[in-house]
């Protein structure tokens, strides 16, 4: 649609699959580390992994947990091959999880840098309507270059969202969002083992171009976990017999089914709070509408490799041309070839299906990644978007990524 | 797409936000006044409430209760600005609310006064098969210009709906549908003191026209809540301390997940009746798919202003168009201008966002509603669509609109 | 958009509503009197009926029940009048229901006729890695003209499916899904009297072709119970005061909201299990997300012909541009004809709403269904896409259609 020129002159951080930040989104240990809460020194509090991600550290203040979060550009690697010039937090899309506890008072500094005006609205909580972070119902807009106090205390307990309310159509779709956990004061009864956040957001980015638009209302084209693609998402990895917590968080335009396979799993809590025992729901599936957290929770008693995606089979798919014509049946020999040579780039749907995409390796437009992608150990994937691997094993080699799954003899469907 | 000619020759009733009409939209008190009902004279029953609407009036005929309806063509002022042609009933969309109790015999007369026939089903009833009122299967359409009656006993209690089940994607596209709200024989157990019931609905009016596109199937451009756009909807104003329960129907094409601030709430019942105690979810955040209503119960014990919206961001939005550029850090000067005078009333979405676009005042095309407005005590609010604000008031001066809440010292985020 | 030529070089089967078909379709008999199954030949199993469609046959062999899936090139008559070209399983879209028994070990042959390779997942099974079927993750992709075996023990009961996990985008627009139904070892508890299952499917086919697109990610144009349209779909036929289950599976792009009349019933299961009693919703409308299957129990109470539909309008309709003007209100004599005149079978939408569509009978492209269509004993139903009719009756004359219920006298709405 446009050319897009000199789009931050401000230094921006480029986040993503570094061996670095790979270490430090792993790394509940930093917070931990930094944190004097007994609340969570004493082990109640199962390390929050905030996949290609992590959580913000705090420092006390006169009794006070205080965090500082600025809204700022950021440039998001999306997956390798892709970077988006984003809007988020911290240098990050979405922003640093925060942890706390009931009963905490927390202060939150919010520092603009974006070239237009915002807010921080903390979806979900229980707090003094001055607070709620709502620009023109309950405060000024923060303008660019303003930093802000937010303080309040702890109500309630669950996973909760902060975002702007300034702008909002604009500054969500760019990217602005991020977990607020907060930690039930007794503990987690069961104890819960391994508790991973993962944001669900939907985007548009015109292929060979590298920024947003926000004003696509429902023909997005790149669907992300923690605002990145398969094969860019980090596997979600898990010791056999773990009891896991998976929180789901959506401020997209559509519904995300999260699916997930070789398990059963309860919905047991929303950004409403925990939900009783007996109001539980079995799923496999957990549909998480705009505007809500869902946290499901089971024992990772099956190992293996599982699959890890959104349900609506677009969302697991990379930037794609929904309107190309099929062509399953149709003879196009030397049809591509001809288009190709007016339309660089160009790549017709198979003849036979799409299955063949996945072994070509064509040029496309520049900075858009390729629709289905990625390799496992039976060989290619052929998925994108909203996808990741759950990883149950035995013994754990590397929480980062365990390689692949080692199927005992004869486990393995095949060739009769 | 077309100018719209002549549209309706009949007369038609305008009803909006006139003070008489807002006066009446309040009053539950007028259906109690005429009520000869024991039930809902002796304090058993909230006032049901009807943003920007009203109940409908019955009278006793026989020991029946004797609702009129009538479907017609309306002119609807979905905020001020903004008048579209609806199809509704009684010169209102949504129709107005009937109330009843569980055990009432009801008889409702339905006169069709449209160009086309139609019928009325009540959505969610136990009733003889012969009152359902689905077209060529139960019953004969009904004719332009004859009155039907369908008559039954209530056997149950809960939020329901009415609406047409003839040529019904154009019929309730064009606006016609309504709340039955059926209260249980024994009251409310604990006792509800206020009680709102909104429409949740889906248009597509084409910039500078008026009449609503019932062929749109996912491209819709304006969202009510009962018919009205932010800044046209009633505020939801209670009294600190009291129980409130807001029900929510919807007939559009997309599910809406309604959200509030400051409070958690329990789904308490659907369309198909109350939720069992242990099965209700605590949400701050409730999904309303097509085709249902959610009945939702709190206690207002938070004062202050709260947001009320539709969490899918371009719902909480007026009329825009959603295939514009992103122009985020495109610089454009001298473009729009050029632009504007090949395009009147044209608008880019500025280089830094969108919010200038909420102080601006622009021309756009007649009869089309600006994208983001609405100002608060704190400045622009920047929203439109499916948006108002919940009032929770220590004291109350007024049910229609208590003003702005007064913040108590260094109660509001503020610069530091 | 594309004019299909020689689709499938094959022989492919003609499946859709013949009476040989029907007569199957009504038939777990079939399946009964060829289970070898103490749980499923002592009364301890409701009869799954498919709608339209009918249940796989296993054989023993060593203790193991063995089924057979071909998949496969499928062409389906959506309703008279209009076949299109679908993948599916043994001839039919969706492929036929399997039904077992928790405990049982079960061994499924998938030989493949397609032009590219698939997999097939079980969608909810607690399995082993191995046995999962995605494909490139935990197996190769099975070749065309290759068959694998899976095989596993059910450890669990509910109401799963099966599809692919190979180019899914596109395998299961085409129509490759179905149901697997494990029943619980005790049998069910109460004692359940007819278990419909229903697949619902989204598809774009260009009007005047025959061949899905599956690149379509929001416009579908048809929408389908278990890849038939009204009035093409199977009415659902019980006794009075039967206890029914319907089971919804859908793997579409978008969640179906289904609604039935005349009955309120209950969510008793999802993919991942039972509700636990207290935790069951009632309902009249059951709102069912992609990936995921939800199944309702009701008692059929209320004797009558009640329409059964997705809640959405517009998938309650046939193939329908959804672009066309709205011309209500507009004069549009002469113009239609003029048009028709340019654009060969061009129906303008009525000045008046479109009842009258449902009377014509005009030409409309090859190979496409009308809009608007079905009639009933009172006139025109007018409707498409995901509708049927629940068909309760005092005394059955037959279970494949009873014709119209007969309305005790006064029972019907009428003119007063």
């Amino acid at each position: 649609m446009f050319t897009r020129r000199k789009f931050f002159s401000g230094a921006v951080a480029l986040i993503g699959g570094c061996a670095l930040f790979k270490r430090i989104a792993q790394g509940a240990e930093v917070v931990a580390a930094q944190s004097p809460s007994p609340a969570s020194s004493n082990g109640a509090y199962p390390p929050v992994i905030t996949p290609n991600g992590l959580s913000l550290p705090w420092k006390m203040v006169d009794g006070v947990k205080e965090f500082h979060l600025t809204a700022e550009p950021v440039k998001r690697e999306f997956a390798p091959g892709m970077i988006v010039n984003c809007w988020g937090y911290n240098g990050q899309t979405p922003g640093p999880t925060l942890e706390a506890v009931e009963g905490d008072r927390v202060r939150i500094l919010v520092t603009n840098h974006l070239p237009e005006p915002t807010s921080v609205h903390w979806h979900g909580f229980i707090l003094p309507n001055g607070m709620d972070g709502v620009g023109g119902l309950t405060q000024k807009h923060i303008p660019p270059g303003e930093t802000y106090a937010y303080e309040f205390t702890l109500k309630q307990h669950g996973v909760q969202m902060y975002h702007p309310h300034s702008d909002e159509m604009v500054q969500m779709a760019m990217g602005m969002q991020g977990f607020f956990v907060i930690h039930p004061k007794d503990g987690y009864k069961p104890t819960v083992d391994r508790h991973f956040c993962i944001f669900l957001q939907e985007w548009f980015v015109e292929p060979g171009t590298s920024t947003p638009n926000p004003n696509i209302m429902t023909d997005f084209n790149l669907f992300t976990f923690n605002s990145r693609v398969w094969p860019g998402t980090d596997p979600l990895v898990v010791k056999l017999n773990q009891r896991v917590r998976i929180s789901l968080a959506n401020l997209s335009m559509d519904s995300h089914p999260i699916h997930f396979h070789g398990h059963r799993f309860w919905v047991v809590g929303t950004d409403g709070g925990e939900l009783p025992d007996g109001a539980r729901w079995p799923e496999v599936t957990v549909n998480v509408p705009p505007g809500t957290t869902r946290t499901v929770e089971f024992v990772a008693d099956n190992p293996g490799d599982w699959a890890f995606h959104c349900h609506k089979n677009h969302h697991a798919m990379n930037v794609m041309n929904h309107e190309i014509a099929n062509l399953i049946g149709v003879n196009q020999e030397g049809v591509s070839d001809k288009l190709r040579s007016l339309v660089p780039g160009y790549m017709a749907m198979g003849s036979d299906g799409m299955h063949e995409m996945s072994e070509m390796n064509m040029g496309g437009p520049k900075n858009t990644l390729p629709m289905m992608t990625g390799t496992g150990q039976f060989g290619p994937i052929s998925m994108g978007g909203m996808f990741t691997v759950l990883k149950v094993r035995d013994r754990i080699t590397s929480f980062e990524d365990p390689g692949w799954y080692q199927h005992p003899e004869g486990s393995v469907a095949s060739k009769v």
